[in-house]
């Protein structure tokens, strides 16, 4: 990592735009050291940056989904410890950061990981130098990732060009993801968007089917909007779609991000992500994950059997939240009352179906010996 | 068929209860020869008849979505034919009866069908017969629906007892089913529903994951109504789950309906079946389909290449219906505005994923030489 001025973090090349406004998801705003992070709750119907003064801010931004996204949850979680730094860098604040930060969302590993890196640093520090040693470890946790994102964008590239280059020159090619595994869940670039991005800078034409991701929307609200504002041409489409377009050759390639990858390749992602690896099996299209080596859980070897589903609120199956007609926000009731709801969050998509994992070190076949040649040191455990 | 009161169809007998209290999806209401339906448009929020008195007023029940599904536009429109001649047994009022209604969903082959065969039916006879007469073959048509949809479930019961008979006993077998092929499709009983309602009035425990249905949620507006007010034990699902729940043995079998049916056994359904169908071949689970054999089109034989997919309006997936906390019907916004939009309102699933197809004659093998073996009379076109 090079050294960094106090309080300044790279924020001045970031590479996602928003109507022509390069952004990233976070970044320190001032000289102040005050962090900004987009609204994502007000997504896709307004743009708002939000300002984060202190590490309550940063916790109730986790705690209420204003960030959302495994990296940039441990980013934001990051920065709060510096903004606890900033107003009081003693042992006891540094204890009360880091564990009101881990309460927000207990489950996240990503915001454990980034607290833990940040107590590491700063434990063995005097007071005086903590702030911008938090800083700039924040800093550094947001360059980490946007470098492993750019990484994964780079050897996702490689992947697609040798895709286009199997059809008519100047046509688009057609890729299909699901959910939201684009810049807005990391700080830039994104993952499973990545090689989207990194293609479109290349000038390769693409083009996005969204699936709309229900019950949360993300596809239609985050992944819309992101690819979107970045210029890039993409189509919604319901989450039961994809397999249709499959089956009349409309889809060049899915690629999904993972949350958590065993080693053996299976690759737990939002649910439904299986049923688009069936359907893309089915019709000989290429099925991609794209993800940081970190979601690798290289103690895991049946996904299937091992990676347990978190089930979620039975409300976001029942009431969907959308613009009503006056412009506000409202939620509306789209399940028969009194139905039972069963409502899983995750899928796991096995090995078997995943044409190869996209990761900041390369292309990897989707099993043991694959990811093992990448990563010789995780394979070992 | 047996010969009829005038203006008096066997609504006495319906079969499906909402609240204990049997219905069915159109009947004659009194003496007069009033039709009424259920108005579909309020369901599930909202439970309410529609008295149809004239000939306009059926045109209006069909061309509004009041009804809908293929049987029941049919019989509406043969009710709506004799509401005609109630008024006016001419036959001008009778051509311009028929051309009305023909043109409220100009593409709806039941439609078509009924209406040409009132026409066979009145034509020939004279203005003082043809009200009697024009009652009483509306109500024929209505019979013949729900004979094949009770024959439909009795046939698709020996496929549940079998099913059961593999799991502990007094264990419900869970059904998965996608769209709304039940009895408010229909007049009684409905298609896929069938079956589960024959085993319900059999004894035998059933459970039945409803898939949503987007964009339209015809699963979780409909069948989730009716399957509740039958009192048949029911979980709404997001149309992303059932892969997941059957990787994990919580399906026994898929029961879909179908809008068309090649000769060889494929099988054009709500979209998004063919990605169930693909999730059950991959688990072992049977998929079946449940059809009446008037959706066999003996002229196609490749699904997926002959059979034209209607592309459906863009708003139905960027805005959703439902009820606003104050209890008023609203719709709001669900897509990140400016999105390009792709809405085909049907798949195909090849016959190799269907594990066999209920019809009113039995259950066929997916094939050609299945479905011969059943229709010696059709397979020869």
């Amino acid at each position: 990592m090079q050294s960094q001025a106090a309080f300044c973090d790279r924020a001045e090349s970031p590479t996602m735009r928003i109507g022509g406004q390069p952004y990233r998801t976070i970044f320190v705003a001032d000289d102040a050291g005050t962090v900004s992070v987009i609204d994502q709750t007000r997504l896709p119907f307004e743009f708002e940056l939000v300002a984060l003064r202190t590490v309550d801010d940063a916790a109730r931004a986790i705690r209420d989904m204003v960030v959302r996204g495994a990296p940039l949850i441990g980013v934001t979680a990051a920065y709060g410890v510096a903004l606890a730094m900033r107003a009081d860098p003693s042992d006891g604040a540094l204890d009360r950061a880091i564990a009101g930060l881990q309460a927000t969302r207990p489950t996240a590993v990503n915001l454990r990981w980034a607290l833990e890196r940040m107590r590491a640093v700063l434990q063995p520090e005097s007071a005086a130098l903590r702030p911008a040693l938090a800083y700039a470890e924040a800093g550094a946790i947001a360059e980490e990732d946007v470098a492993a994102c750019a990484a994964i964008g780079r050897h996702g590239l490689t992947v697609l060009e040798r895709l286009a280059g199997q059809k008519e020159p100047g046509t688009p090619l057609n890729i299909l993801t699901h959910c939201n595994a684009g810049w807005l869940a990391c700080v830039d670039w994104g993952t499973a968007l990545a090689p989207v991005y990194a293609a479109h800078e290349a000038g390769l034409p693409v083009h996005v089917y969204v699936d709309e991701t229900r019950p949360r929307s993300q596809g239609a609200f985050l992944t819309a909007f992101e690819l979107g504002g970045h210029g890039i041409p993409y189509t919604v489409i319901a989450d039961n779609t994809g397999g249709h377009l499959m089956q009349h050759g409309r889809v060049d390639a899915c690629i999904v991000g993972s949350d958590r990858t065993t080693a053996s390749g299976d690759v737990a992602n939002k649910i439904g992500t299986y049923l688009k690896a069936l359907a893309a099996h089915d019709n000989d299209v290429p099925f991609y994950a794209a993800l940081p080596s970190s979601t690798i859980d290289w103690g895991l070897h049946d996904g299937v059997r091992d990676i347990p589903i978190e089930e979620r609120s039975a409300r976001e199956v029942t009431h969907v939240r959308g613009r009503a007609a006056d412009g506000t926000m409202a939620e509306v009731e789209i399940v028969a009352p009194g139905s039972a709801v069963a409502n899983p969050g995750f899928d796991v998509t096995p090995a078997r179906l995943v044409t190869g994992i996209i990761t900041e070190r390369g292309v990897a076949a989707a099993s043991r010996e694959g990811l093992r040649a990448l990563y010789p040191e995780g394979a070992g455990n």
